[in-house]
């Protein structure tokens, strides 16, 4: 399995929110990194976050726009939808994946929080 | 010129400061996203822009931490820093070159605003 193919299940596995086959492809010490907030460190605790943002979603696509794969490192720049309430939560979002032996090991996301709060609470007052 | 010395050079001229300089490395039509805002077209808009955010700032430093670079694309996390007021302001930025002819013709950054809001408030309220 090349990185970037490790990445790719890794996704489709959340867009089918079946978190127990995404942290398959996390290493048992992964780093995750929202970068607004402090990193996440563990498989466990990566699942524990992954299933409070999957789980009131109806339906999840992260639209990968552009993708690089350099050396063990993936690349992307994505549109992660979510759908909630009344319609569709869409964040712009720049990811950062080391990939070593088929697992991530650390995966950084870098977006805007209040983007993410603002629609979320739009979408699910009404 | 290669693309990553371009965007070097272009970051060297932002940490001195020094937006005529600076925007000699941009493309007439250059598109500027940062990700949570509208994008900014044009050089002068840049310029604008730039002019915005350095001018309140002492000294300014964009500490890149990992670079790469794919065929016309530059790819880099930094940790944007400005001194202001009291301190220093300090943002995690992912960011997007692509370079063309020695010119860069778009350039997304993707970061938290509320990060740069709150801190910039706290600097400059002291």
């Amino acid at each position: 399995m090349t990185p970037i193919h490790c990445v790719n299940e890794f996704i489709a596995a959340i867009e089918q929110r079946d978190v127990d086959h995404a942290i398959s492809f996390l290493h048992d010490e992964i780093s995750y990194e929202n970068m607004p907030m402090s990193p996440i460190v563990g498989r466990q605790a990566v699942a524990d976050v992954l299933n409070g943002f999957l789980a009131p979603a109806r339906e999840v696509q992260w639209v990968v726009s552009r993708q690089w794969a350099v050396d063990d490192v993936v690349i992307n720049e994505r549109l992660d939808r979510f759908k909630l309430g009344s319609g569709w939560l869409e964040l712009p979002v720049a990811g950062f994946f080391h990939v070593v032996d088929d697992r991530i090991t650390v995966w950084r996301d870098y977006f805007d929080l209040s983007s993410y709060m603002n629609q979320f609470n739009a979408l699910t007052n009404d």
